[in-house]
């Protein structure tokens, strides 16, 4: 059953899983999990939701991907623009801190599981492509500033609002007397050893003669390290009784058995931010995926990953959790650790379902500030604004719509700044087809090759005029042709005839056919020929299904040169 | 002052204006006037506001347009699928026969006067080119369907509401016991006059020997003889006590001085629709004119098209009428009667002023029933389902557009119909770019032509694969390039190099860049060169910007058969 088979990539590497595989994926599953404990807690802060809720989504969704997945490396869990994302939109239909907020969030993964689903099923997976990738590289660089900024409340100690970069720094900074001073400490010491850590750790321990593996696995440790170390100041001093805000109670148990809201209205208004969470996530998730297939010569199969993430987001929903996707940072600790198969992601949810029965008492006085830290130093490593300079110097249309997407996502929140971003990506690729490039051209001399008459010395035939159209015809560039050639033709008493060389016409819609009748007309009135050249296969077999060759006033030639040869009657004149 | 002469077109035909252009004008304007008087209160009907309204918005409108106009021939003034728009925008807005329904309808046509204005200012014209010919057409046709049914009510005499084909119907449906069938008589006997004046009073009238312009005056009053008849009727029948509704007082003066309104929430509510009146209406209006002008070789700018309109209908707006454009028939009419200038317009708009003050009271036993007559009559012209049957022939694509185009108009609305049919046409255009045709190709033997090698005896190299890019690369075909590379040299062991033939690729975005950049990585990795041959001269210069070229693992060929001359090392083969 071949198309059963399809659904299912865990029969593919499951036949073959053997100990080394398995020894290998154990490993990488210790290093994972390790590194998952304190980002999951971290990442359902950033959502808006209890501690708990990060560890619950950090485990059916895995082994759901592990099934249904293609890729063998790829770590699903919660990220940080999916998270806030998730803050975003939940927080516009319930109250943070309320049953409702948890529901809508259910709700949210709900929606985009079962898009993702129906998107891998139609094999829509190329809608994803609307996406940039300056759009992206924008919307992520600004995602990471404005989590970055969404963090710095739990740093100073205050509390703030908002979902953009200016409500934001207004709240906090007009919250600024609740500052409260141990918390910073805590924050901004944590910070910077994890700063610290991530920058200048591992070289200093491979210089101290520690060997490459345990080095790494040190480094990745680090988040851990920070949040045992505040965790333990907290107690020991007391500091949570000094208004140093702390984790508290997080129930011991496995993720629990959820149900998403249903209610209409809840659907309505969660629907398109479902639809924006599923796409971003799924191209971050694809990428990441490629990426790590390609240094392994695997191939992955976008319309089977929607599928995938789908599911586990599916599962996310009736587990207590949030809408997720595939993590760049820990796909690629996987990837480097020598996970082999998606059974690596099993493990690492076995591990996270022990720890969220047996540690969490452990992490009662770890303070929000060392998540928040965590946070920030992982966001802005995303954060990249040479993509504006990178654009700037390569096209001006690119580097308009990552500034359009950054600005936009910093001033008026993701879902406008990202859906401004594929907007006017679109319409500036609309309008520079719109006034396609066409030059004319002439012979260069003694060869059968035509040249454009301003860069290059051709013959030309005053009798003659032929235009080189350098784009596919269709509705947004038809009228523009129309008015070339009428003011062409209107500027030369002596012509003849137009030709019209196709060679760079990839496609003539009802629109530009009416366009070409009408110029066939408007010359045909005038008497002057109108030709076609170099005409693709596919566009000739459009054409013939009209009248419009029937009524051409003039031939098709299959080459330049023979129109050349057939219609270069008058006295030729090098230009 | 040349940029001043050049929003002022007046200042070029005026000079020249001699007594010959005199009385060609005025001979026109006397017709064009004989024709608007019924045909202005009827769209005032159509529009959901009093009879005066539509003569007072053919006055100023008029005048303004030949002054700021740039086409010889357009008669501006109320038009069908206009009015039907204002209709639908204001009844959303106000109750039809309230004050607040007359404001509301100057206002849509300050906001609409104000957004071509705008639009014309900033040169942005083109912007009509989104709104495809099969749109177009498909809108068209829906709209003289839904005219023609909103006035199927005065004809059977019987209320009805809705702005759409169900509603509408359902409406007069519950009302059938309501019809009136003295009203019924008048209007299926107007309606079946006008039909056969239409069509068969010309060739009657040249039978009997009339001449040829006299023939067609008479045609073009045929709503004159209806109206005077029916008038006759009712007046002389006392129809009017026996349920016939007529048109009743029209006030005896010239257009009063109005306001539109300023409330923003009314602005608010009304942007939309007013920006969409705007683009169809400059749509219909600057075919109409082009159409026109092309006869005598004459021009027209569409740039300054759209401030000569946006005039028209501010001037509406101050002087108690509703949105405005050129119409299709009157103009006809006005160009075939002889009008040489915009000054035709000017003596029109003294005729209507003329009327306005001294022939409403001759209006007042006018059965509406007439009036309805003649609307239905005039825009059953404009459907024209064959668009159907030529887009389907012709591509799927533009008959996907055509037909969501005039179910959407008819099942939900004009505004809901025109902004799904651009919708779809935009998003069909990138569906298709999305998976553009790659040609696989080989040397024709013995020459420099490279054909695909399925369609063509060609020669090949085991060692060499050259594709043939049949689009622009742009961010939504990006990776699908990437992909198709990466499986092509897959599957071929003794690949050593790839050639990309970029003769019909007219654009490389920064997506498209990055694409390239990750396929040279690859390929680089599996030690196989990438070359490009045939880049034209544009996207040279974009490529030569970024570090590309740098660290492309091959080279640029001028030709593809330099490329073959210089790569095909191995043992060839005609395939």
């Amino acid at each position: 059953m071949p198309s059963f088979r399809q659904y299912l990539p865990i029969l593919d590497w499951g036949r073959s899983y053997d100990r080394r595989a398995l020894s290998n994926d154990l490993i990488a599953a210790v290093i994972v999990t390790i590194m998952l404990i304190p980002q999951s807690l971290a990442y359902a802060l950033l959502a808006g939701l209890p501690p708990q809720a990060g560890i619950y989504t950090s485990i059916a969704p895995i082994v759901l991907y592990a099934i249904f997945g293609t890729s063998r490396a790829l770590a699903v869990g919660p990220v940080a623009v999916v998270s806030l994302l998730t803050a975003s939109a939940v927080g516009q239909v319930a109250e943070q801190g309320t049953a409702g907020y948890a529901v809508a969030a259910l709700t949210l993964a709900f929606l985009s599981g079962g898009f993702l689903v129906l998107m891998g099923l139609f094999r829509l997976g190329f809608l994803a492509n609307f996406l940039s990738h300056p759009v992206i590289s924008g919307f992520i660089t600004a995602s990471g500033l404005l989590i970055a900024t969404s963090q710095l409340k739990h740093i100073l100690g205050v509390t703030a609002h908002g979902h953009t970069l200016p409500e934001m720094l207004g709240s906090m900074l007009s919250n600024l007397s609740e500052v409260n001073w141990i918390t910073v400490l805590i924050g901004v010491a944590a910070t910077a050893f994890l700063f610290w850590t991530r920058k200048n750790l591992k070289p200093t321990l491979r210089g101290l003669g520690v060997p490459s593996l345990p080095a790494d696995i040190l480094t990745k440790a680090g988040p851990v390290a920070a949040v045992v170390a505040t965790t333990v100041a907290v107690w020991a001093l007391g500091l949570a009784d000094r208004g140093v805000r702390i984790v508290g109670e997080v129930p011991q148990s496995l993720p629990p058995l959820t149900l998403p809201g249903f209610d209409p209205d809840l659907l309505g208004a969660l629907l398109v931010p479902a639809i924006l969470i599923s796409v971003i996530g799924f191209v971050e998730s694809v990428s990441v995926a490629q990426t790590l297939a390609a240094k392994k010569r695997q191939r992955i199969d976008p319309d089977q990953e929607l599928i995938g993430l789908g599911a586990a987001n599916l599962g996310a929903a009736f587990t207590g959790g949030f809408p997720v996707t595939g993590g760049f940072s820990r796909s690629v600790v996987n990837f480097d650790a020598g996970a082999e198969t998606p059974a690596a992601g099993a493990f690492t949810a076995i591990g996270l379902a022990f720890a969220a029965l047996f540690l969490t008492p452990l992490v009662y006085f770890l303070p929000n500030a060392t998540l928040a830290a965590t946070i920030i130093v992982a966001v802005l490593s995303l954060v990249d604004p040479s993509i504006l300079k990178k654009t700037w110097g390569y096209s001006r249309a690119d580097f308009s719509a990552v500034a359009v997407t950054i600005l936009l996502t910093l001033g008026l929140g993701v879902e406008i700044g990202v859906a401004a971003g594929v907007a006017i990506s679109v319409l500036l690729h609309l309008y520079k087809t719109s006034r396609p490039h066409v030059a004319e051209v002439g012979r260069v001399p003694g060869t059968e090759h035509f040249r454009n008459i301003h860069r290059h010395t051709v013959e030309t035939d005053p009798s003659l005029v032929t235009l080189r159209v350098d784009e596919s015809l269709y509705f947004v560039n038809a009228r523009f042709l129309e008015d070339l050639v009428q003011r062409r033709v209107t500027t030369g008493t002596t012509i003849r005839n137009v030709v019209l060389q196709f060679s760079a016409v990839n496609e003539v819609d009802y629109s530009a056919l009416e366009s070409l009748e009408a110029i066939n007309q408007r010359l045909k009135d005038m008497e002057v020929g109108l030709h076609l050249s170099e005409v693709k296969g596919p566009v000739m077999d459009r054409l013939r299904r009209s009248h419009f060759l029937d009524q051409l006033n003039g031939q098709v030639f299959l080459s330049q040169h023979d129109a050349w040869r057939a219609l270069a009657v008058g006295k030729r004149s090098a230009a």
